[in-house]
């Protein structure tokens, strides 16, 4: 698993190709000249295609089947026991097509990034459409996020009081069984398109200054966080190296990018990255012919 | 408004009373002998009854009342209008039993807590039974809490895209008519009893050190809080001043606490704060014949 010991400058970041890496850096300068109060610093960054991979499939879904094939049932289930099932697979499970371990398909210029931000007093948030057990676990160590400040989707989630415990539970078969008892209960909630922004407001009751995504799901999250008032920034990595990473857009099952949101990004300004063009490198386990990192 | 620039020494607490002063300063201590790491730091603090009083109405009910007596309609309305309208009525309504501005009405001896415990590197959270969105526009200014540091319940919100908005919207009439759409929306969720550990869980991703409440409604809380491994602390304040502030226990319609609760608090080794006793203070705004606040 990677640490968060990457430089605090956008070293793997391309000067003078599409002006991505430029385009950061006088949206941080102006934010430090504007003199913008440190707690009102707040980034958010979508988890799947932005800051790590999500292809042949999203990673979670290769942990979901993982778990259906060990017959593992979907009935209650305390979240420490969750966690360490993320945290057992991450260690030990290898990408169906690069053979190396998830976590090392990090982004190595997002790891960048989010120190570069951070070094600029941002406060750091993951808003994934994936599940939030399922990235918390690992968030620090990898990304240095810590758990509360990743924000996801959930499943259902209750207490239970003997012993204390959170547990996640299957969906209710009938709602209208015990509905005052649900209201204690986290509901399910999907952290993507719409959500991202409904996420964002019930765990920071901030609108964020900068946003990063890479796919339709980002949309509404980039569209919240750029029309507050003020400097904000609004940033779109399209995969399009196909060589390093992969190449994908529209249509694709998953991260799909639509022509309307690359339109949308251009009329709203917001910064879009030509992964092959703008990364110097992409991260540590697509290694050359003699073993080096490109 | 209270700023939040009390000591950060229980000066307002008295030693050799019930042994709450001496209970809370041995906790920290042994946080800081063991060396806890810092990210592990956490307090939740529950609001009403516990930061300030909650007599003879929670004080959101007579926000709520103010706000029925204009005669607004409960239909969709954006966060940032909600916000103004508590700032508002926060700056200008009246206590209808003590005259003063409800916010005069937060504990001394509990800024001064709070301002302890982060000397002490905790974190500190408020987790409510109220609203999230009515306590998050005045948290920071009241208290120091910021409004990624507060967790309430909360009503269904949404997000609309034209103009991005955040909304609060009333409960759907008709469950089964969008049901997906409904998954990108927050639903009720209602932040006491078995709901506070899962808010906690939701917006932290880890189990507090300490737990602060008052009430039957803060039992889940200090169960979750301090069946956790290592040290662990729990507290209940019991209204027992009849002069300084209310004398209340069971039965009670706001913050009721059942002889059973006290009992487990003996049981499990919480502290209870008997409040005529442990407080030399309240809090400003309980003047004694001379002027001075008592």
């Amino acid at each position: 698993m990677q640490d968060a010991t990457s430089p605090a400058e956008l070293t793997s970041w391309n000067y003078n190709e599409t002006g991505a890496r430029e385009a950061i850096e006088a949206f941080v300068r102006g934010i430090e000249n504007d003199g913008v109060d440190a707690s009102e610093r707040i980034a958010v960054f979508d988890n799947d295609g932005t800051l790590w991979s999500e292809k042949p499939n999203y990673f979670q879904a290769d942990f979901v089947q993982y778990r259906k094939n060990l017959g593992q049932s979907v009935t209650e289930e305390s979240m420490e026991v969750y966690h360490q099932a993320v945290l057992d697979w991450l260690q030990t499970a290898k990408h169906p097509t690069e053979g190396c371990l998830y976590t090392d398909l990090i982004y190595q210029p997002m790891l960048e990034l989010l120190n570069y931000l951070r070094a600029h007093d941002f406060k750091t948030y993951i808003v994934s459409g994936g599940g939030i057990e399922f990235v918390r676990p690992w968030a620090e160590a990898a990304y240095g996020i810590p758990p509360e400040q990743v924000i996801g989707s959930n499943v259902r989630t209750a207490f239970r009081d003997d012993p204390p415990t959170i547990v996640r539970l299957p969906e209710p078969q009938n709602v209208a069984e015990e509905p005052k008892k649900l209201f204690y209960e986290q509901a399910l909630f999907l952290d993507d398109k719409f959500g991202k922004p409904v996420g964002i407001n019930a765990h920071i009751g901030r609108r964020p200054l900068a946003a990063f995504g890479n796919s339709d799901g980002d949309k509404q999250m980039l569209q919240w966080t750029t029309s507050g008032p003020g400097r904000r920034f609004g940033l779109l990595i399209h995969h399009t190296d196909k060589n390093r990473e992969w190449q994908y857009d529209e249509p694709s099952d998953e991260g799909q990018l639509t022509q309307g949101t690359l339109d949308e990004a251009a009329a709203k300004g917001w910064t879009v990255v030509d992964m092959e063009k703008d990364w110097a490198h992409v991260s540590p386990p697509f290694p050359t012919a003699d073993g080096t990192s490109v």
